[in-house]
């Protein structure tokens, strides 16, 4: 598919459908003001070429780049970070690379990089968009609906505005929350704190609506926000012990910071699980298997997660062709977490 | 730059340039057969209305696209895995950022995904490439070559076909691997043994180079091949002990793979650097700093590495735009090495 023979010129395409060279031009750069009949004439020619005035022009003809992006609403330094990125980037990966899709990895370094990211998003460079991570009031789904480019997210998009056929693909956050808390409490413990990962993320409001699900009346200085990061986790377990030391339980609402809150029980001479026992989210390996003692937690298939945004993506690009496990229109999908128990509680 | 107003159609560009809609169409499309005052006068129209009949034909009028292709010729899951990308994609993602150009990092899962990253290289998505960690035996540079893509290469390419013009960034891998045998030389080791990184790139065999310049009639025993992994360290260190009980030193040719070697030291009951000293390559932070005991190793500046390759790409892209700390005509540098004492030689 490289360069190697002569390319076809215009005017080759132009003679082998017979009409002029400047329908050629027009049909190649969009098709506006000619007849539908010469459209199909100069388009069939140019497919028996293989007519490529250059991939641009191509693309414009086939309208298929055969190439996804990947957004990240998160600055480089995190994706490359945090773990749970790699892992959604696996599955992703894997997808795309079995469809001969190129995955293309938009990075920033911020916030205020994401217009010039929707900018190569409506560019014409890719043919769908996979979103993750994304914040409340992040301008970019926004944007990304107005480059109109096919879209599938990763987590429900919380934004308030206009919702035209959202897709997303989502673990049953709320859900596992409550699985988490419910097995605190089924071991006695009456002190349960909550530590958060970043509110404006509907994962994490939604793992925090799964503990106030069962922690009804729950002291709210039990609860301590953060971010999902490790020192996230570090710095609202102190929080916690410093205002509520009678605190016998944590459920944290991802492994990074629940190994961080266990760093912090460590030091302050509290044994996990006997006078604080500890929930994470995600079942982040090796993560959870490595700390001391080894994490009990709620686990997502987070890379089964990235494959499913890929397969959903690629059936609304082209809704014709089959997808294992994805039907004829794309639709959220939600999937279960389970408990899985080590040694921390 | 979000399509927010209505966009101005082809007929107005050629009102305004006072042509037939076809010559703007034909400009658009790359302006072969127009006369050159035309083709002035209509890119003149399209500037002043601001037309875009697409990201993609706009392109073909300004020749930018603002972006910049990254291909790491690593599967997907070693760029997450080793933090060497993670560090050098972060001068990279600094310095586009810096002059709003956007970071398409291109993943594969593997080599049989290069023709893709190619196809997609020659597309016309992007302005230029930054390449690193190629394999000897990889088509890739070829193919980039053929793409005709503006490419700064992160380390010497190896490959024995056409350099024409090929601008790569390097450190001083020989250099640096000399500095760290003399250092052990200096310390009075003389059964000096050196793990390799993998030998089809040129970094690992610039310092399997610089090791032989020093330890000249090397007992070739002492020279165990791996692949810049931990897990290659480990199993050459055992190699290693297996076949010469009676080493008393290790270069490693990268931190990773020196922290597999002080593991396997560590369990064979030998003292760092008591019995046998080891000296790394990289200066890795964290890791060369929470080895047990800290790692001596030979510093190269990553990060100043990839900022280093996308200014000069940036440069090559658009020759009239100064860069600081490069010179007019881009050509390859090579950064020097420094030898980095802690605890381990």
């Amino acid at each position: 598919m490289t360069d190697t023979a002569p390319r076809p010129t215009l005017e080759a395409v132009a003679a082998r459908a017979g009409v002029s060279r400047a329908t050629v031009s027009r049909v190649v750069n969009g098709g506006d003001g000619v007849r539908d009949i010469l459209v199909e004439r100069v388009r069939k020619a140019v497919d028996e070429l293989g007519y490529v005035p250059n991939q641009a022009a191509r693309s414009l003809v086939t309208r298929r780049h055969d190439a996804v992006a990947v957004v990240v609403a998160e600055p480089e330094t995190r994706v490359f970070a945090d773990p749970f990125f790699a892992l959604q980037l696996r599955g992703i990966s894997k997808e795309l690379t079995a469809h001969d899709n190129q995955l293309v990895l938009l990075l920033t370094e911020g916030r205020d990089d994401h217009a010039r990211v929707a900018r190569y998003l409506a560019g014409g460079h890719v043919d769908g968009a996979l979103v993750f991570s994304l914040h409340l009031d992040d301008p970019l789904p926004e944007l990304i609906q107005r480059a109109g480019v096919p879209t599938v997210f990763g987590g429900r998009p919380g934004w308030s505005g206009d919702r035209r056929e959202v897709v997303y693909v989502d673990s049953d956050n709320r859900g596992g929350a409550r699985d988490a808390v419910r097995h605190l409490a089924g071991l006695g413990r009456t002190r349960i704190a909550h530590i958060t990962g970043a509110l404006d993320q509907t994962s994490a409001a939604d793992r925090l609506d799964g503990y106030r699900d069962v922690m009804v009346d729950a002291d709210p200085r039990l609860i301590a926000e953060a971010d999902f990061t490790p020192a996230g986790g570090e710095r609202a377990m102190r929080d916690l012990l410093e205002r509520c030391p009678d605190v016998d339980a944590v459920f944290a609402a991802n492994d990074l910071m629940a190994s961080g809150a266990l760093r912090v029980l460590r030091e302050s001479g509290r044994r996990v699980p006997g006078d604080v026992a500890v929930i994470g989210f995600d079942d982040m390996r090796p993560v959870a298997e490595q700390t001391d003692p080894p994490l009990t937690t709620v686990r997502q298939d987070i890379e089964e997660m990235g494959r499913l945004m890929a397969r959903l993506l690629l059936r609304g690009i082209d809704p014709g062709a089959p997808r294992e496990g994805v039907g004829a229109t794309p639709s959220s999908v939600v999937l279960p977490t389970t408990l899985v128990r080590r040694g921390s509680a």
